[in-house]
C-alpha cells in the first residue's frame, strides 16, 4: 500500500470516526463491533488498523470528537448561560440514540480509564466553565451578589447528565419543556432577589 | 426435590437476590453470570431456575428489590423534602458500585423493554412524588406561592440521576457538599421571595 499523504490519511481517519459514530448511536456501544464499523465505512480491516491500533482506541477517539464539539459557555446574562449550556450540551444528546451513547460512555468508564479520563475531563471542563462564567456574572452585577459560584457549577453539572439520562430512556422529549426547566434552574440559582 | 412451603421458597428466592445484588455491586452488570450468583448463593444451576426462568427474570427482580427500598418523601418543609430525597434517593447511591449498577441499568434499558419499563416507572414515581409535595408546601404557605411544581419535578428527577452519573464516574465523593447542593437546589427553586 503506497504511503498515504498526512491530509489523506486524516481525512481517511476522519472518514472512519464518522462511520463508526453512526454504528454507535445505531447499534450501541456493546453491539458495534470493528466489522460494523468497517462494513459502514466501505474499508478492509487492514485499512481500520492502519488508522486505529484497537477498538478501544476508535471508541476512545470517537468520544473525543463528539467533546470537541461542545463550544465555550456565554456569560453575558444568566439567560445567556442558560441558553448556552442547553444548546451546546443538552441540545446535542436529545436525539435518543446519541443520549443512549452517552450513558453508555458513562456506565463504561467504570471499567474503561481511558474512557473515564475523558468523561471526567469533559464534564470537569463544563462545571468550571459554568463555575467561572457565575463568577463573571456576580462581578458584572447581573447575578445574586451571594451566588454560590461552586454549588452552581455541581449543580449544573449534574442537570446536564441527569437530562441526558431522562433522553436515554424516555423516547420524544419535550424540547421546549427542557429548555425552560434549565432556564428556570439557573435563574433560581442566580437572578438577584 | 421435596416441593418447598411457600415461606422457605421465599426465603430461598430473597437469598438468591441478595446474592445477585452482591454480585452486581461488584463486578457489574456485564460481567454477572448465572453461574457467579449460584456460585456467591452456594446453590445450583437446577434450585435457581426453579426460582427464576432467565438471567433477564433475575436482573429485573434486583431492579424491583432495590427500588422497593425507596420510600416517600416528607413534605413538612423545603428543608425535609430535600433531605428526604437525599436520604433515599441520592445516598443508597453514594459507593461507587451501587452508583454503577443505577447507570448500567440505565443504559441497558434501551434493549431491555423490562427493565425501562421498571427504570421509567420508578423514576416517574419520584416526579411524580416531588411534584405532589412542591403543591403541598405551596398550599401550606411554606413555598413561593408561583412556584413550578411540574418543572420542579423534572428537576429532582434529572438532579437524582445526574448525581447518580457523577458517583458512577467519580469515586470517593463528598456527601456533605453533595447534601447541600441538593437542599441549595430544593431552598433556591421553592423558598419564598
Amino acid at each position: 500500500m503506497p504511503r498515504l499523504t498526512e491530509a489523506t490519511a486524516a481525512k481517511r481517519r476522519m472518514h472512519i470516526l464518522q462511520a463508526a459514530a453512526h454504528c454507535l448511536f445505531e447499534r450501541g456501544l456493546l453491539a458495534t463491533s470493528v466489522d460494523d464499523v468497517c462494513a459502514q465505512a466501505g474499508i478492509s480491516k487492514g485499512a481500520f488498523y492502519s488508522h486505529f491500533p484497537s477498538r478501544e482506541a476508535l471508541i476512545h477517539a470517537v468520544t473525543d470528537m463528539l467533546s470537541a464539539e461542545l463550544g465555550p459557555v456565554d456569560d453575558s446574562s444568566i439567560a445567556a448561560l442558560a441558553d448556552s449550556v442547553f444548546e451546546r450540551q443538552i441540545a446535542p444528546a436529545l436525539p435518543p440514540a446519541n443520549a443512549r451513547f452517552g450513558i453508555e460512555i458513562t456506565a463504561a468508564s467504570a471499567g474503561d480509564l481511558g474512557l473515564r479520563e475523558r468523561n471526567t475531563a469533559n464534564l470537569e471542563r463544563l462545571r468550571m466553565a459554568i463555575e467561572a462564567a457565575v463568577r463573571s456574572l456576580v462581578a458584572a452585577g447581573k447575578a445574586r451578589p451571594d451566588a454560590d459560584a461552586e454549588a452552581v457549577g455541581w449543580l449544573a453539572q449534574a442537570h446536564v447528565m441527569g437530562v441526558l439520562c431522562r433522553n436515554a430512556v424516555w423516547p420524544a422529549q419535550d424540547e421546549a419543556a427542557l429548555r425552560r426547566a434549565t432556564h428556570l434552574l439557573f435563574e433560581s440559582l442566580l437572578a438577584p432577589v
